[in-house]
């Protein structure tokens, strides 16, 4: 089965996490070390890792500060609640709270009974990936299972492997299929990562512009919408890559499918209640370090949209357990 | 009164015309030597000029040419046609035949009662440019009437100076007004053209990623749409870059009023009758010249979309003339 470098973007070499610079794509394929909890953050501030990756650096960011605790010292629940605050505070929209928090509960049990924390936090974080992995491959089989042979599909942004997963695995079992990928811009993640994906899993893939999703649809060419989500509301509302929303009202305007790969969360009742990031405006004044724009002027970008729950005809969610 | 250089974007200096090359604007302010009409051909199809400055190298082509026949030598029907026909062909989703072939058909006239066609083409071609400037202008006031103080106006592409204008007018006329542009991706004219010119007039801006409409107008922090249009069908329909489908959708979800600045047109029954002109991909795939994207991947681009009557609230026209 082909796995795409995006469904895992982090492994460990020894005592050193290294994560996928997903900024590189598709020129270099280049992990950077991260070896302290501050470089987890910077890693996740700076978006060189997103989405998914987001996550994996996140729990492992606790292996790593408890990898600095010398093996006779004891590992504290200041130290697991230290590195949960800076993870928390690095992006506002994310729910890292909602994971961060369970850890900071088995910390806070174990710490209570006056046990060393360390084992049962490793263990915490060991079973989350297993099972984590275990789930996104089967929403991977999901949706790929949602795919039929003849499907001219539109993604926007990138949904860390998924969508090339399942397209890779629709294509094995004989449907013959094609993806338009939006540019999404500011940060391109469609034109450099969804696109350079779907070629590594030998789908044809077809670049447009943001611009173009109306007359896309307007021309018929496409006839289902795969998008990810950032979270999940618990009345089904989603918050994902900013143009999403539009795109789902487009697609409802058509008729056109939209699919969501979700996850459970009932932390937040209804999108209305979910942060919206604002961005550095110089993120859409700069292109590719260089500036494009006239000095002075002000530039709007929240980092994320709320596709209301209306808007999706079917939500793949990952099961519960994260 | 402030006139935005992209109103009238060439000039004459002797017999060369004078085209702004607007694909270096913010940076440069810099004019290219048009000598003949291939030159001319040349500039429209690289989009070197666009929207209403195109109309004003179309007109002048035909004075180019008849430049280069000696003046004691007679301008003939031929000549006439040829540069027309060589105009035609240059972008499809223009009209430009509706303009050459009034040319023409004063050069037929002429030829016909045995006359030279030099004299009746240059006046007709004065006659035009002098009468759609007042039209212009009387458009220019026409919309500065519609904006209100306190409106937060959202625009897309650019609308040749007009908008720009007509905002510095509605500002002199006491009221306060705040306009969001969009990018435009893949030409950037929004970020490019319609930031800078805006700056000029002192108008505060705000460039957005064309991904960020929804949002602007979930969060209720636009009020109004004003686009230009490429062309006009007899319905009403308008064609103008491709993105004014989708956000004119959008508007209509949120009871925000569009704006569309027409031209009248009976040439064409309805927007679906209307061609869409196909751009290169490299234009999706190349950025500032440089290749972003892997290769052999596909880009989908289409120039123009078109955005149903039902859809535009308010269409200020040009009178008729041209």
């Amino acid at each position: 089965m082909y796995e795409s470098p995006l469904f895992w973007p982090s492994h460990w070499e020894d005592k050193t996490l290294m994560v996928l610079d997903e900024t590189l794509i598709p020129s270099k394929l280049k992990y950077i070390p991260v070896r302290k909890v501050s470089d987890a953050v910077d890693v996740i501030k700076t978006m060189k890792t997103r989405a998914f990756g987001q996550f994996l650096v996140v729990l492992n960011a606790f292996i790593l500060e408890m990898n600095h605790v010398s093996a006779k010292s004891k590992v504290t629940l200041k130290h697991i609640e230290t590195v949960a605050q800076l993870l928390n505070a690095s992006r506002p929209t994310f729910p890292f709270a909602e994971v961060t928090g369970i850890i900071v509960g088995v910390a806070q049990k174990a710490s209570a009974s006056g046990a060393d924390v360390r084992g049962p936090v490793t263990k915490t974080v060991d079973g989350f990936l297993q099972g984590i992995r275990q789930r996104r491959l089967e929403r991977v089989r999901q949706l790929a299972l949602s795919i039929q042979g003849g499907d001219n599909i539109l993604t926007h942004c990138n949904v860390s492997g998924e969508l090339a997963m399942a397209c890779a695995m629709a294509k094995a079992q004989g449907k013959k299929i094609k993806v338009f990928a939006t540019e999404t811009r500011p940060y391109l993640q469609g034109a450099k990562l969804t696109v350079w994906e779907l070629q590594e899993a030998g789908i044809p893939v077809t670049l447009v512009a943001d611009n173009a999703v109306g007359s896309l649809m307007a021309e018929k060419l496409v006839n289902k919408v795969v998008i990810g989500s950032d979270r999940s509301a618990a009345n089904g509302d989603i918050a994902n890559k900013v143009g999403s929303y539009q795109i789902a009202v487009l697609a409802h305007e058509f008729d056109i499918p939209l699919i969501a790969l979700t996850q459970p969360s009932n932390k937040v009742p209804a999108g209305k209640d979910m942060p919206i990031e604002q961005r550095s405006p110089l993120e859409v004044l700069l292109y590719e370090r260089k500036r494009l724009f006239p000095s002075g002027v002000e530039a709007y970008y929240p980092g994320f949209d709320v596709v209301p729950h209306q808007l999706i005809k079917k939500a793949i969610t990952i099961h519960a357990g994260l």
